[in-house]
């Protein structure tokens, strides 16, 4: 038996952890350069992008020996450092370095970016911010902030975890991430802190399993991004650890995270459940369940509230999965529109259906009624604003 | 040597063919029923949708004898007979046999429809329409015009082929198609009439090469319809046929078509060619080609005119194919940004850049400089006017 506890405040509760943030001139206004810091040094865990064109950040996390700790994260926004080729790397090194040269406590320090594709990092700029810095400092809600782009909130979560033998831990996430979220993680960067006494090898399979079952799950425009970085440090300092409770813990915070991601999905106004139930194999059940996450027309629909479910189960028909319309059922939350090839949403339903397409969150349900597997994808609507962010964005 | 001449007035030159539309109150206001028909019975090839809800249209269609003929087709818009089971088939053979009972020379006819999908054709609206038709008048503007949905022009073309023996045959299609546009032929019809006097062999394999070098080549937005269908009738009337001379005009038809349903693509203003030069592989080259012209994040950048090419270093390096960014570059027309992991793109080449971005239609290249394989695939921009157009589509 474990409690969970919901705090505030972030990654200040986290013991050893301090974090802030600083206005280094990368974007016109506000903080975008952050440090996260431990002061015992923290074993590290990390899921990166598929992007064959992964950022400079992840290619420079790569060079460090396996198993190597880290006490040091420094983070801005604005600009990805990606598609820098070698020079991205060695911008990197430089800037750590200059860290290093500050506070010699720092080891394998790592870098973390977002941003625009394709610009060198202003070096200097980035330099006179961290003379600003104050390592012993704790501000998880400016950092929170200043690793935002089109992001429109800060996510930023923490759980205390009291175990059956009343030791505790803490475990605390900052994250950003708006467009350009795919179920491939896309777009996003998620720093998680904790002081459970975790061994390395629990670390890699929890957080692979967390982010599968999470940032994986979702969709905001299909498109994946060369960036996308979620770390979890641990420094051991609570000496408490439990693998149940740390499992639900982190599993938790990184579902409550990508469904904020989702609702802050760039002109987003609804978060929806895709459930695709009884398909032939699991692969086919995924296959659906991101097509429908994925598709436009389906995405449009939602943002005109119209309960168009034809465009769902075209989209079906068009994911190459095994199904047959004439078992097909297709569901507004519990409000049945289509069973086994018809149509059965008379005008009393559509009333009903159009009800529930106006809330800010619901399911849509595809029982292929063929096997026994089921998926659920988390996608959101597309809206004007959507096309006026990525329209603009570099400006 | 032959000679290829453009006509305006499509089917209505061709030899044998009758075609006409009325209003038959499925549409708001506006004629909704068409006509093809021929004089001579036509061999006929076609190539539909691989959505595995084909609509009814089409699983009736496969119903009749390998290599039938025909000489009549009724096209409606507004109601797609898709996901409707065997009753979508059953009123497709009602409607049909009431059109055999008016005029006792149709054989084996043929039906195709477009517009919203899930919903019963209102079969006494569809019959009544076709008492008001005269089979033996020629429209091809207004037939041309019945069939369209949200499309904001007609679609039509012919060319009179002149032989090296004098001889001559015209080739002349009609076509529908604005969104869902995938490189798969998505919600699109397309009739192609000819009174060459082709083989049936031929038909079928000149059709099949010139649908996947043009209208299998074009994205709008990713989704592929229920309804697709691209049919080539020949009642061979002219006598005349060169195997060179057909293949060329039916490519030429097809491919302007197809830039024709881009150009108008639900609320786009642009037509963008995608081309992936220098590729490990075919399969790569059109993985990565169809990846750009589906990219929503791409497609919002071309509406905003903005030279944000990381955004497609970024697709490409998302596409999953063989790359590596320091033997990549990238350029809008002539003009190179990114040279093998470096940006180039100054002040002065962003003005440039900036104007070949504000022309209606331009090439984009990524030379991947990995193999020698190449492909191009065309796509348009993504406006506010996309998502309007189908958040209120049904209405």
């Amino acid at each position: 038996m474990f409690e969970i506890i919901s705090l505030q405040n972030g990654i200040d509760n986290v013991r050893g952890f301090y974090s802030n943030a600083t206005d280094a001139g990368l974007k016109n206004t506000g903080n975008d350069l952050a440090f996260i810091k431990s002061d015992l040094l923290c074993d590290i865990s990390a899921v990166f992008t598929t992007n064959r064109f992964a950022a400079a950040p992840i290619k420079h996390f790569k060079k460090y020996p396996k198993d190597f700790q880290t006490n040091f994260i420094l983070i801005n926004s604005k600009n990805a450092n990606a598609m820098t080729s070698k020079e991205g790397i060695e911008d990197i090194e430089d800037i750590l370095e200059y860290a290093k040269q500050k506070d010699n406590s720092i080891t394998h320090p790592l870098m973390s970016s977002t941003g625009v594709i394709g610009y060198r990092l202003p070096k200097e700029k980035i330099k006179k911010g961290l003379d600003k810095f104050d390592f012993s400092t704790k501000d998880s809600n400016a950092t929170a902030n200043a690793i935002l782009t089109t992001d429109t909130f800060k996510k930023e979560l923490c759980f205390k975890v009291i175990l059956e033998d009343k030791k505790e831990f803490f475990i605390a996430a900052i994250c950003k991430g708006a467009g350009m979220i795919n179920p491939a993680m896309a777009t996003m960067l998620c720093f998680i802190v904790t002081d459970a006494n975790i061994p390395k090898n629990d670390m890699n399979e929890l957080l692979k399993n967390a982010v599968d079952n999470s940032f994986n799950k979702i969709s905001v425009d299909g498109d994946t991004s060369t960036n996308d970085t979620v770390m979890l440090l641990s420094n051991k300092k609570s000496g408490a650890y439990d693998k149940d409770a740390f499992k639900t813990a982190l599993e938790m915070l990184t579902k409550e995270l990508a469904l904020l991601i989702l609702k802050d999905g760039e002109g987003s106004n609804k978060v929806v459940a895709f459930e695709v139930k009884n398909a032939a194999s699991l692969n086919d059940a995924k296959k659906a369940s991101t097509s429908l996450s994925n598709s436009l027309l389906v995405k449009t629909a939602l943002f005109g509230e119209d309960p168009n479910w034809g465009r769902i189960g075209s989209t079906i028909g068009a994911s190459g999965i095994e199904c047959d319309e004439d078992k097909l059922t297709i569901s507004y939350d519990d409000l049945i529109v289509y069973k086994n090839g018809k149509n059965i949403m008379d005008k009393e339903i559509e009333k009903k259906a159009i009800k529930i397409l106006k809330q800010e969150s619901f399911k849509i349900t595809c029982d292929l009624g063929i096997g026994n597997f089921s998926d659920i994808a988390y996608g959101c609507d597309l809206s004007y604003e959507y096309v006026k962010i990525n329209a603009d964005y570099r400006t």
